[in-house]
């Protein structure tokens, strides 16, 4: 069953810049017809075969364009399950647009982001889930990302979620079944049955949904401040790490980025880091302005680290943060730096409160300490708990929330069945829960929900 | 004749960055025994059929790495010539480089820039031009020099020079041939067809030499320097310019930039402006040094504009900068900015011994005159003379040199043949064009040329 769309769409499926190669993708009913204008093959200008790369080149008229291979695939066995053609050029920018500018000659359009997804998905050539996971794979910063959205690419989440809803469909029609035989009292479904099901079914929800603090970890990196007075050496902190692990993750282009944050790979794990440094120092900002700041980078945090200089003397300030550090109620890593210089008296002050074991003496000038507060960082931000190969992980806030409202649901429908209620209280309840769950796979998604996944995809994916 | 090497190489073949689809390619003897072990195809895991895409996953073990289409390419009807495999997979950097070294552990190595494009050359699947226009359409910056540069991958160049070298060849042949014959005193070339052969080929060759300043220009772009002193309105016209276009030519990652230089597209043609303002609000420049500078741009100039401001009195600097510029010998354009305010009386000093067509009354604030200067600086950049279609342009200082040698040879030729010197004088002339001449398609040039040309390509082509 393929859906099919009237117009065809076309965009650069490369990533922007210089290549060696770029590549246009075409996709809908005119996608040949268009391309047969502007290719001249090597053999002749009749429909190639499917999947097979042909050499020739593109013309504008009688002008060469560029040298290219092209392939075709007949629908629906192409990436959007519609007729797709491919074609491989020289990796220049100007090169790709003027390709680009002579298919909008011919009737083709620009594809929207995430067109050819969305397409695919529409025609069934993956579900919702997997679709997110495209864009996940591309997007990843780390390793563990990179792995978690291919596992789900392949579809492992899915077919999760497919088991449970099985389940659910099975017991809902039976459910039904009761309902129009309703006048005759027949019970279709066992309720013991229908118990112990609902039970595994609320033990696997549960399972996935515990998996949802170490996906979104993976996915989404976690939150790190460094809190502390002026001058305690925060940036130096921040350049140790950097150092240490010589990994940050890099700017994407089209990413919007706060100049404040760092992205740091810590061992595999994405940690987005807000030097509350940087907040005071920003030209232009008062006193004020960026203590504010700092108290909202520390209410937005997953992690903390608090820090103060061993070398200088207690101040009230020093003990306002402290006391902000621990309201926050997020792990926190209380660090003494400058330990390499001579401490001040005022030492156990500045750490007072604090159980011994929780302070981590560094030095960010010569090293010492890091590699344990990395550790320290690196384990609590997966609970000590790293995914383990081909673990199936939640790793979106959408996808925890259906899982949170089929809970919900399933919760409400063990409540009916201990109260004795009649069955259409809890087949509604099923329903739910399978409403719920088909977001995550796609067949219950509303139609702006879909919309806004798509758009957050790339041009030309 | 293939040109088989020994190794087989990968790299990441799209640009670099974020994107719907990344390409990386696998060149030499080894290429599909290595991807064998780490793709999981639909069908089977023999040998895919020549230039069909096939769909799989890449593996690491058990675990999925990405969605791909995989095409090989049997050896020799393959971009280098080799056996090619080019995974076509998902565009984010983690997956390619994980792709990348999953190879690297199958006896693989990392392709050097331009490797692919030279083992493409050494077997003669095109010639040393055509090489050097694979590079130049990658990085054209222009539509004109995009144009060029797929004229000269299409061979046009190519086959002008060889038509000249083979009326050279033939003509060396048979004068060789007369050599041979030492003692009897034949000729088997006819002086007077040698003459016109050498008329007609000088003909050709100063042709092709005419076209290389509109070929540089379309390649490399004008430079254009603004000169004029402080406060003026240099800066303002520059961003007048980068409004009227819009069009500045972005950066590419890789490629170093002066940061006083901007690269503006204006109607199609390249200019490389220096701002010479930049060279002296620059933090550190001392004044004299900022001055040091223009000059030195002022002497690299290919023109130049020279900047006065009507509403200011006439100062010594004004004449210096004007004595200067002109003694840069390169096309001017006088211009008088804010001819929007009121004129200062000394505006006729300003402009003093510059003919009175030859200034230019804008205003960079309000665009006044702004046309008529964008269309002078691209009619003298082209010599008001564009390229016409499909016009076979000499655009590398490499290849002018060349043909400029070539000339030289078939002048002394011509000069031998005057002054009735034996053959061998004559064929001694004529391989030396020859050999000037394989330099540009790639016959006799030298190893550490070719390996230059090569190190320019990016990685990947």
């Amino acid at each position: 069953m393929t859906h099919m769309m009237n117009d065809t769409i076309a965009a650069i499926a490369t990533p922007p810049g210089i290549g060696g190669i770029a590549i246009i993708r075409i996709s809908g009913p005119n996608a040949w017809n268009a391309v047969k204008h502007i290719f001249k093959s090597d053999i002749s200008n009749t429909a190639p075969e499917s999947h097979h790369a042909c050499h020739g080149w593109i013309m504008n008229g009688k002008e060469p364009v560029d040298e290219v291979l092209l392939t075709w695939f007949e629908a629906p066995n192409s990436y959007t399950g519609e007729e797709v053609v491919e074609v491989s050029g020289h990796g220049g920018p100007l090169i790709c647009q003027c390709i680009l500018d002579l298919l909008l000659n011919h009737g083709i359009r620009t594809a929207e982001p995430g067109e050819f997804t969305k397409r695919a998905f529409l025609n069934g050539k993956l579900d919702l889930n997997q679709a997110e996971a495209v864009a996940d794979l591309i997007h990843a910063k780390t390793e563990y990302a990179r792995r978690v959205a291919a596992y789900q690419l392949e579809g492992r989440l899915s077919e999760r979620i497919t088991t449970i809803r099985d389940t659910l469909i099975r017991n809902c029609s039976l459910l039904e079944l009761e309902l129009d035989f309703g006048e005759e009292d027949v019970e279709f479904a066992s309720r013991n049955d229908l118990k112990s099901g609902l039970i595994s079914i609320q033990k696997s929800l549960n399972e996935l949904l515990s998996t949802f603090n170490r996906g979104r970890v993976c996915r989404d990196g976690i939150r790190l401040v460094i809190a502390g007075r002026p001058n305690v050496g925060k940036s130096s902190l921040l350049n140790r790490l950097i150092e240490k692990e010589r990994a940050i993750v890099t700017d994407v282009p089209g990413t919007t980025r706060d100049t404040i944050e760092e992205m740091l790979d810590i061992e595999g794990v994405l940690f987005v880091i807000t030097d509350t440094a940087g907040l005071r120092s920003e030209s232009g900002l008062v006193e004020k302005e960026g203590i504010r700041r700092t108290y909202a980078a520390l209410n937005a945090a997953d992690m903390i680290i608090w820090m103060t200089d061993a070398s200088q003397p207690w101040l009230p300030e020093d003990e306002n943060l402290l006391l902000s550090v621990r309201q926050a109620q997020v792990p926190c890593f209380y660090t003494v730096n400058k330990i390499d210089l001579k401490p001040h008296p005022d030492i156990s002050r500045l750490t007072q409160g604090i159980p011994n074991q929780d302070i981590l003496k560094i030095s960010a000038l010569t090293g010492q300490g890091i590699d344990t507060l990395i550790q320290k960082l690196k384990s609590t931000a997966l609970s000590g708990d790293v995914p383990h190969e081909g673990e199936t992980l939640i790793t979106r806030a959408r996808h925890a929330e259906a899982v949170r409202s089929a809970l919900n649901h399933v919760q409400s429908a063990q409540d009916s069945i201990k109260k004795n209620m009649s069955q259409e209280f809890i087949a509604l309840d099923l329903r739910g829960a399978l409403e719920a769950l088909g977001c995550i796979t796609g067949q219950t998604t509303p139609d702006d929900i879909l919309n806004q996944i798509f758009s957050e995809f790339c041009i030309g994916k």
